[in-house]
């Protein structure tokens, strides 16, 4: 097409033709990009962790929401990267030393690739995880019963579908800072985790916040940061 | 007007000209009608009162959602009727004997006038009551407290607003038949009740099933029939 | 992945790794766990079946929504279960007696799903049923049919897509406590069940609750226990 | 303001200065404009009125939605016209001849000023009425009463809030072509008549049509084009 | 599954199995059932096809929503069906003398299939048809050239998707009764057909009726009943 | 409050406690900022506009949105200043002269107030209008009166409330670019307005563009943009 | 089928049986039609496009949103025209001469296609393409960038799915008018595209208007308008 | 009413008759309860202070939402509070010392009641607060401007209406934990908040979490539990 002249390459950019990497901002804000997997084909999933591993080498770098045929291609190409199939993930060079814990909430078995892929994400970035599954409000005791790991952790992350109230509980029990994640998990009414969603937003247990539907990325990128900061002491993250 | 003469009066029917009472019911469903006082003046709600328990004189009769006003001239005109201004009910005549009982569960001191609303309409339907408030989900030690009132209730009404979680962990609890009753509390992202209501709907307890938002009136009247019938013994309801 | 150890078993919960069965429901609410087949693997209704069933010899165990081949894997498995293609459940063991007697009733033979899947409920935790279908509003005839047996039921079971209407008719017809379910029947504006759902909502009939749309499961879970409670006498149940 | 001038009278329009009378839509479509009362003052409902009555002496005209200061304005200053309170339409001149008969039918008290809407405007547009009021389907013998008032009429209006289930179950038991009215009529999840309006979009009935919440107006505009062509002969209505 | 026995077939009924036909809908409406094709096997197509024409051989009876597959296996089992691709319909037997002309009008050429079922329904259902295509309200005068076949129609059908404002223009021009249909023509905003719906629902052209989006047969039905009234004449309808 | 020391003052900014006016955006953008008065005390008003005019003496300021009490104390304060009491603004100093000319067209007289607010607004922002009003599709003779208008300006602002078809309709007649506002003209299913800004959205009409409900402002400030782009000439704007 | 004869062929219409293009378009709005390729067959494009080509030999043509299949087709049928595989569109014949400049500003590399479909339009619509992609504003250096290409546009297309800021940000740095599209990237409470439609209808920044999720080619009609006014001078649009 | 007796008073819990204070809140979550005033009396609100404040005379107890009236009542009654009329909080006692800073962020004037309950919330909950405000995203060097003191914070604030794009350029700008706040500021197409609350949730900055719509305190309650964490010693705000 007769565009206009592109007027040259950009400093803190590097463009991959279908995409432009911001390599700066790991400078701007502590946390070096990653690959959103959706929509894109295998090879290129593949050239943008390897084009982020050489900007990075000593920081893991990471790709979400792989398709399977996605993961297949990473695992046999880069056979050094870690592929988690529950949580979609791909996880390439050694992640930087946990500081501070974060502890993974999550409702039901169908809630899981939502926190495996938080889990994923906090080893990414920097902190250690605990994770904590099936512990639904309908069983109280399974909750109750690990109370103490809650109320230890920097940060927690709770997943939930369906109705969401697993963080109004949890929020109940612990001051700890909480970020509730909740999940396309449901049918019917619960209109691809809507109702999940607005109850989150409605909790009346004081300091809770919430991402969006399914996003146990952003969760984890935001705990990582309040879990480095509340734990800054001995470890330098790289 | 120049309207086709209408055909005459029917049976069952008690023509007031701006209302026709349904005087058939009692003898359909087991139940007599009741005076919904939303958009009726307080003179009508009056004659509506003593119309309805001229014709159950052995009945207590129900007025429900009364203005201020109306309570007031209601109090006036009809002194041996109860009126209840948090509930905005007034009921006249002596309710049957109460079989069995129905625990109403309230989250928040918000959701009191549905609680009541509830509670009045279960003596005047024939079941007892038992009125449990301030028991939400983010001070779960106030609802394991009561965790046997509920469990030999012989049903449950669970009432709440803001997240709506009270039903789903109460339904974790005891195996009581539940319905839930989404109240309008709360703000912004409520949507005036939608995030409660859509929040039963999805509860991942079993056996919960849920009304209109605020409606405390039709969950007693559904308890109340589950509650007789558990407990059919001795009391023959008029 | 280097998460923190897991404390070890809990009290209550059988872990099969990829889901913790919460084996103290039964004692707690008086019915046992059922497999949720969405989003399971044939392999994994099956052993989650057989380990339900090991668990309360004595009792029928239930799987929902199972796909046609996990239906097909669970038949070649476990032969002594009960598949029904209608309404996608196994049934795994004997049912207990039936105590009372709830009517499944649905509007059309696209309904038909819905209300298989709750009469199948119903035998597993032990009500009778009467399932009445193609009672649709439009055709009253079919419906004054069958008054009688609404009116001699323990609990009424109404199934119903596009607008919902059955149960308002229902209603009005008999004061048999009444559970509507709006079903996913319907194209364009019933948004996938949602003008059902806000019909029976709104239903002008006093005494009407709701579940989810298309969860004949939460329903049958409901009525059953009413059912009991109001047929207590001969049956003890295990 | 600086606007440019504007380029003189159009033909087939009569210009007020706050509202241009579309003077040519009586030869266009057979009836004339009509005053829509809302957001206008009592002053402009006066002056509309008489223009359109001047010109068109020999034709009634209407004003609908009007307040009641407005009601009153036009009381005092036009005295021959006929207000009615409950419909708030206000009629003058003599309306013509009734051709065909359009039976009203609503399903409780407080959807009485929209079927008096409806009433009204059949008057003015030439159609007689058969108003049938508080025949909801939770009191199908109400209904059931009235099915030949029903089967002889030219066309159907069937106004109906809450769950909106009326116009099915009409729509059921005569052929006769059907125009749903949903109201606003309810609380909660009705949505300010939303549940009516999808309910009606939905219905199983074959042959039902809807218009706007609250529309009384639109529905008798078009059951009395259908009722004159029913009865396009020297007109017997009474 | 031990249900409670049927009680045996009812009068007006012809039940199949899996669907039970309401043979007595003639008496009572003036109008045959019809075959939804929607989620029904090619086979009970065929079926129910062929027993609702065994019941009334003199009327053509007919099948919509149906599948390319199910169209080729009714065009391969009766033979003396007439298959419409573009409809999805089917049409079994002699379709009464047409009384009354009802003018189809659809706005662009994606609207085709909603036109196609309205004109075959039209046909089964005892009217003429008009059918206008590719009239959309941005090339006026494609539709201004055929107002003279809009203004002689005894009823009109005006089909429309994306911005749905077809009908408040031919509303405008002309006074026959019409019903309005949205499609779910459109994408993005146009939330499969909704944009269209409430669109039409504020038509500001007074007698607008809607039908649900793509409901082609419904309009069909009521157009064609008013049309035959339109029309009572010289033709007796069987 | 202890909270900590603000930095003091930016350059680009006018601090006045309860709002800092960017007083850059003249030269960062061509257009000066605006007194947006919902929210605003008639006090504020009156010193927002006395400031704005002293940093800005040769241009006129803008203030919309004014309550009748705001307009009244603008009116007594600052008597050179031109209140329009339809389009809710109040205009000082002298505007530019007119570069351009947008036609303004308003479907009903109800959409006034928002074509008013537009034509102030193209005032002060530098463009000539051409303000035609009552024009709705459903007398399309009135538009097609004014076609040469249309042709000949150099931009479109079409204000549209219930169905919100008039943008279509003009966008098929003529090849102006034209910005569509939805107005809040309507009652139920409209939605405040929802109907109209759909339909907007899925013109089929190409090159209609849509901004927020009620917002002849902003429709004004793109319009002027527009307009004085497409007539650069002799004008210099200051 | 029996319908009524079609009339005969109506001047500035081509019909082509399924589809009747308005020939008439270009002399109306100076702009020819366009062939949409949703839901229609590769073979249909192909005649489409040679059609519209044969009408206006001396202009390109175009078809947006083919599938796959259908640009193989196009390619191999019309080898001359140049089929777009990213914005899925194909022109055929010359683009007229650029006249003024807008610049297409995407915000990450998943607007691609929504932005190339535009970049195309508007070449066939006889305006210059200044293409800026992945400027999104969590990176604001790559935006500040490039603020000089967008103050010199003539008009600005800026495109953005998720959270739908950008237009916002560009917005406040210049005055040039912009158009803002939606695109469906997202997921989870991106509902399809409507939160960035919500946000760029109520952008801060005045002056944008918005146009329908992923509809680039719509605003590109508008741009191109737009840019062609504002360089009328030396280039003569054929 | 005959209600079941009240089992008597539970611990951890004060009984008001209209509220039960949850006293034991403190120990288990870190925080002591709060006054939520909507909906209660003046004289309530009062009293719920005073009790507060008795249980924990040695921290400052917090009104938020309350009424003019109600910040009336409480200034003369307890004038030792600190009322804020800007942002309708009281405040009773001396808060604690600060620990860590919070930035609160307000896009615009009207947002200043949000931003000023999240900053007195942040005083009781014991964490320093840095209040920056009006700058908007279509003012970027008002942003730009402050970069520093974002970046030093320990936790961020974003409170935003309109289309609540702030939120995604501050965390594009620095990587510290963001809380974002949408407000009700807006009109039409903003849905009191919604389209900022679903931008916020769609953010493409990484490390985004949302509250309620107007929910400053919520916000403030889990920032201030982050930024004490990152600051647990000894350090001294100002």
């Amino acid at each position: 097409m007769t565009h206009l002249p592109d007027p040259g390459p950009q400093p803190g950019v590097h463009d991959l033709g279908y995409a432009r990497l911001d390599t700066d901002r790991l400078e701007r804000t502590g946390d070096a990009e990653v690959v959103y997997g959706a929509g894109k084909t295998p090879a290129q999933v593949v050239e943008l962790l390897r084009t982020l591993h050489a900007t990075h080498p000593d920081r893991a770098v990471l790709a979400t929401r792989l398709t399977p045929e996605a993961q297949q291609v990473v695992g046999a190409e880069l056979p050094e990267a870690v592929v988690d199939p529950v949580g979609r993930t791909a996880m390439l060079g050694t992640p930087p030393p946990a500081r501070g814990t974060v502890a993974v909430v999550a409702a039901g078995t169908s809630d899981a690739p939502v926190a495996a892929e938080a889990a994923t994400t906090l080893q990414v970035f920097g902190a250690g995880v605990d994770l904590i599954t099936d512990v639904g409000v309908a069983g109280l005791h399974r909750l109750l019963g690990v109370r103490e790991r809650l109320a230890v952790a920097d940060c927690l992350i709770v997943v939930a579908g369906m109705e969401g109230a697993l963080p109004s509980v949890v929020g109940g029990l612990v001051g700890v800072p909480l970020v509730a994640v909740p999940t396309s998990v449901g049918y019917g009414a619960s209109f691809g985790g809507l109702a999940a969603l607005l109850a989150m937003l409605n909790s009346c247990a004081p300091g809770v916040t919430v991402v969006n539907i399914d996003n146990g990325f952003g969760a984890a990128v935001f705990a990582a940061r309040v879990a480095r900061r509340a734990a800054p002491a001995e470890v330098k993250s790289p």
